[in-house]
């Protein structure tokens, strides 16, 4: 015998995930980052912070700040607020939670294409995907997921809006009309809603096992790996068992509560990321050939009219990183790209009309 | 219906971990943790660490900075080990990796008593535990384990090894023969193995799914939330696909690693904290009618002559706060102490005997 015999055999299909290496000097628009750094006050906040850390001492057990923190940014109570090491871990808590249930193996649905942690964190976790496609407008076919619905009746369902890489907002009556007919959990993952300014949290508490997830990674602060979910009191509280203890560590959460204190200077910033992607749109828009869908989020979809793989690669030889999404079906061809800085969206629209040319 | 129809029912069971809501002034031997701070060079090093960091950028994905330090510090390759945001994820990495084989449940085998986590991350992953009670003088029952390894074929053990509560280290032979009958990952927590000096990880390689597990949170930095798991390359890359991208945050990472450069401040800490338990333990020894265990821990566990909630109840009267253990059972009017400094020794050492009298 050896361990392999135990080991969870859809482990044995995954792959690890991965990011480019990254070189200096290489134009970052890959991974959905804000392109602005924190600005001096900032900076003066967060080492004002890490000098009253008791860095020898266990962060408060709850993550307590923080979900009071992300409560008044959301218009909700803290006890609805359950914060994770990133979105990526209340999805795996989630997942955790209804992936077994008294009537067997839990199902998870969601619609494709989509943010790829979903299915990736389900498979490990010994759930089964239900995928449902996107319409070609991107928008939910919301047909085919009632009948889904029906058929699969998933413990949980995962809809990001914006969604990713699509870039667009799902229509919110449809998703209402979703969350409402779903049997179990109906996540609406808004990690890219800052951007769009709208959300769908009113509907927590309204529609039973409705709940959103936000995130700080998108807006400034990634490097601290802070998310959250919304949800009902029950469901946190159950939730909460599966959180690992001091799942948010004492530093990210001093320096997130601090600066979200004075959202000020965050709120401008994502004022500044939301018109560059707008700038960026209308620039490429103007390259021939290139189609650019619409986006509510920090980044572009698109698709070029020669093959994705050569385009990414010029633009990678041009300096500028972006990700590379096509894969024969409906992303054929399509690069996702980050609004960056004014100097960062000029260096990439020059080297696309190059690379496309 | 409603999401309660799908949630895992081991859940309803549970109960969220707590601990107790500190108060200014209070004397804190109840969590382990090293009672020193930082002091100003360690301070400067971080202030430095911080202005370097590129908030609105996500951490390295895999935690490569880390593996690298941490690989030093154990004497192993960087990928033999697997960061995570405290020991607790790396275990429930591994129950997650294991919850489900191609045989079935997955089967957790530990002695009790033990660190809880174990068993309260197995029941929320659907695992099983088996529970091999410890001798009387807290060491393995090697006979009922290796029958235990034989009928119930674990596909994980956990020895905590200096153990959690009781402190002590387990016979190293014992655990070795353990780990050559273990019929799937054996892993030796520890967690404490600082305070010992003693590790087995030269056995990660000789024989088939042992593991380490290690910790900076009880040598000064559980603020940071930073555990490993040390093990085959072939169980770490299996194990990667379970962790979470970007588990490990930017500062905290970048903070560990800059401490662990130049480890002469955190070994000189460490050695006050080992002598600290040793003075306390000669103390406490004078206390008429208190048994208290040997120790290779930062902690002491110590049986009061008289009911033990009481004298727990009565050292918090006095500002002294320790970990009440005291249940029907092997623990039965146990506490445990956190070594503290001298000034928080001499306290508790005062209280103890107060409240005994």
């Amino acid at each position: 015998m050896s361990w392999k015999d135990y080991l969870r055999e859809a482990l044995l299909g995954l792959e690890v995930y991965r990011t480019y290496e990254y070189r200096p000097g290489l134009v970052r628009l890959d991974a959905n980052e804000s392109p602005y750094p924190l600005d001096d006050a900032d900076r003066d906040t967060f080492a004002h912070e890490l000098g009253r850390i008791a860095v020898h001492r266990y962060p408060e057990v709850s993550g307590r700040p923080l979900r009071e923190a992300l409560a008044r940014r959301f218009h909700v109570e803290p006890d609805m607020v359950l914060p994770g090491n990133g979105s990526d871990e209340t999805i795996s808590i989630l997942l955790t939670a209804f992936a077994e249930g008294p009537h067997g193996r839990g199902k998870v649905l969601f619609p494709v294409p989509t943010f790829g942690t979903y299915e990736a964190s389900a498979v490990a976790r010994g759930l089964a995907p239900v995928k449902v496609p996107l319409r070609e407008d991107w928008q939910v076919d919301e047909g085919r997921c009632l009948e889904a619905l029906e058929r699969e009746r998933p413990a949980l369902c995962f809809f990001a809006s914006p969604n990713n890489p699509t870039g667009n907002r799902f229509d919110p009556v449809a998703l209402e009309r979703l969350a409402r007919a779903a049997p179990g959990i109906f996540v609406v993952d808004e990690a890219y809603a800052d951007f769009s300014g709208q959300t769908m949290v009113s509907l927590v508490g309204e529609i039973e096992g409705f709940c959103i997830m936000r995130s700080l990674s998108k807006i400034g602060l990634a490097a601290l790996r802070l998310g959250a979910l919304v949800g009902s009191r029950d469901l946190v509280a159950q939730l909460d068992k599966v959180r690992l203890p001091y799942n948010v560590n004492a530093v990210s959460m001093a320096l997130a509560c601090a600066l979200l204190e004075n959202p000020g200077r965050l709120e401008d910033r994502i004022r500044k990321v939301a018109a560059s992607r707008r700038w960026l749109a209308e620039a490429l828009a103007g390259i021939p050939g290139l189609k650019v869908f619409p986006s509510d989020a920090n980044f572009l979809l698109v698709r070029t009219p020669v093959e994705g793989q050569r385009v990414w690669q010029r633009l990678l030889d041009r300096g500028v990183l972006v990700r590379n999404l096509s894969r024969p079906g409906p992303l054929q061809n399509c690069l996702r790209i980050t609004a960056g800085t004014p100097e960062e969206n000029d260096r990439c629209v020059q080297a696309l009309r190059e690379a496309i040319a």
